[in-house]
């Protein structure tokens, strides 16, 4: 890969991830990091880590061109890698005052855009006239924490450009992170949204007590609901076993670290949505996905029985204790 | 189902586990129960609870008839329900005296005879002419643990006979366990058995301090393996992510109780294997297995690099933390 520039937009722990990953890549480019606020830019300047998020990796800020400009770094970057919550990208892009349809996209994000119904390649693509060969999709199975304590993991670059694939690949190919090449944008970008729905829905089962031999029959069975969506929405050939899909589904919702699955376990607590949304002081990427997934199947008629629980628990406050018992009879 | 005559064999959690669920099935039959020795018997007769395993499960005593002789079992039993190492069910049948190629099996066993690289259900049927339609297979994913906390949990009874799978469904159904059935006898009783090779190689890799992602990237991997495995040994029509392979394999992988990832574990932190099981005293299943389905694979050219990284460091003793990072080079 030539010198190439690179605009990172986010400053969660998966854009702070990303960041480690593509210096310990040891390829040449230059990048221009966006915050949304100066404060924690300052921070990073003077302490060269972030302030809240895997604090521990140590950033190379020197090497860095901070903003928080969305247009000054839109200005600098042949490539934007996207990592903030899908419920906040249509505010910052709209802020966007030039035409970006020859950018390249790396889209890390995992949720779908509020009241569009749509995943972000095809936000992108159609919001954006971005075109379709120049976005990819960055998935997991990926806990951020891990990529600092340098744990081996697999991600998976899904772009239907098998030249921007590759060229991307060498830039998050490190000695802790395997990159796996796939054509699938559509059925990655959707399962990555649709596990955080099961993990909430394996948080709720937890927090009523159901067991782990429960949980295995929900996951076995939400792989199949996921392979079910995905086939509908884009039928293309997949192995749904392979670990952008089943490997991305389980570390999420088998991880008592999942914002989701403990925002589930709470509403299986007995919480109420508001309060469990109120005490985390965080919004899982999930409860926003659910209404526009729910809407999607119902209008494309999948039946999805898990989802359909989980929207009626999380979006039309029906009692969790009554409607799990009631999936329960559903699943095999 | 009319009342009928069944016998337990095996004296541990899950045939303790089986005994609850029987009896809680509400249906009509008497019971033997076989063990291995008269102490335990006495113990069981006297505080109705079995002393070393589940010993919260209250067992209704006056309604069972014990006995340590395996021919008076089989004198009582129509069914004989199968529960105990499949490592000693060779030495325990070769006490029987009379025929029973007329009995009806449901085995509960989850691994192979040793020597013989033979299933439970093959091996009864080739040394003991119990004809493929007398036999079922009863598989998790379950921790018998669970059950005695009537924790609701679906198994899968699996027979090529429909009414004796129907009428067998009956005998385990309870408000907390569900009973799935399936026409596999031999891809649930393979994929039972492989299970407990993943679990090794998950404690394996978390004895090495690889994490949660690479365990998920590892157990994707795992279930494609036993696809191939079971489509070349028995090649017909299954869904290999439902609950008898794919729920099965993750309660076993995930859980921080399974001998097998315990076993595994130890040796990622540097036991021996002979230390390892001398530390456990008992013997995970698995160890048994891996020798057999490692020739299998051999012999029928099935490449399964996980079974051949665990065949390597359990079997070759050859160092864990080579062996697993040149497996990474092979997962994806």
């Amino acid at each position: 890969m030539n010198k190439r520039s690179i605009g990172i937009i986010g400053g969660g722990s998966w854009a702070t991830a990303l960041c480690k990953i593509i210096f310990d890549s040891g390829r040449d480019f230059s990048l221009t990091w966006y915050f949304r606020n100066e404060e924690d830019i300052d921070h990073l300047k003077k302490h060269r880590h972030n302030k809240k998020y895997l604090s521990s990796i140590e950033i190379r800020t020197e090497k860095i061109q901070f903003t928080s400009n969305i247009n000054e770094l839109i200005k600098n970057s042949e490539i934007l890698i996207l990592a903030i919550p899908a419920a906040f990208i249509e505010e910052t892009f709209s802020t966007i005052d030039s035409n970006i349809s020859d950018k390249f996209i790396i889209s890390g994000v995992k949720g779908m855009i509020p009241n569009r119904n749509q995943i972000v390649g095809d936000y992108l693509h159609t919001a954006f006239q971005i075109p379709i060969h120049h976005i990819a999709i960055l998935t997991g199975p990926c806990h951020a924490e891990e990529i600092a304590l340098e744990r081996l993991s697999y991600l998976t670059l899904a772009s239907e450009n098998k030249e921007f694939a590759k060229q991307t690949q060498a830039l998050f190919q490190t000695h802790y992170c395997k990159i796996n090449i796939s054509d699938d944008i559509y059925g990655t970008e959707y399962a990555a949204v649709l596990k955080n729905l099961y993990a909430i829905a394996s948080g709720i089962s937890h927090g009523l007590a159901y067991g782990d031999n429960f949980q295995a029959v929900l996951i076995s069975n939400a792989i199949r609901e996921i392979n079910n969506f995905v086939h509908v929405v884009h039928p293309i050939q997949r192995d749904i076993k392979s670990s952008a899909y089943l490997g991305d589904l389980l570390v999420t919702a088998y991880s008592k670290f999942s914002r989701n699955r403990i925002f589930g376990n709470m509403i299986g607590k007995g919480y109420s949505v508001k309060s469990a949304l109120l005490e985390m002081n965080m919004i899982p990427e999930g409860y926003y996905a659910l209404k526009s997934i729910y809407e999607m199947c119902a209008q494309k008629n999948i039946t999805l029985p898990i989802i359909q629980s989980l929207n009626r628990i999380i979006n039309e406050s029906k009692p969790p204790a009554e409607e799990i018992k009631h999936l329960t009879t559903r699943l095999n």
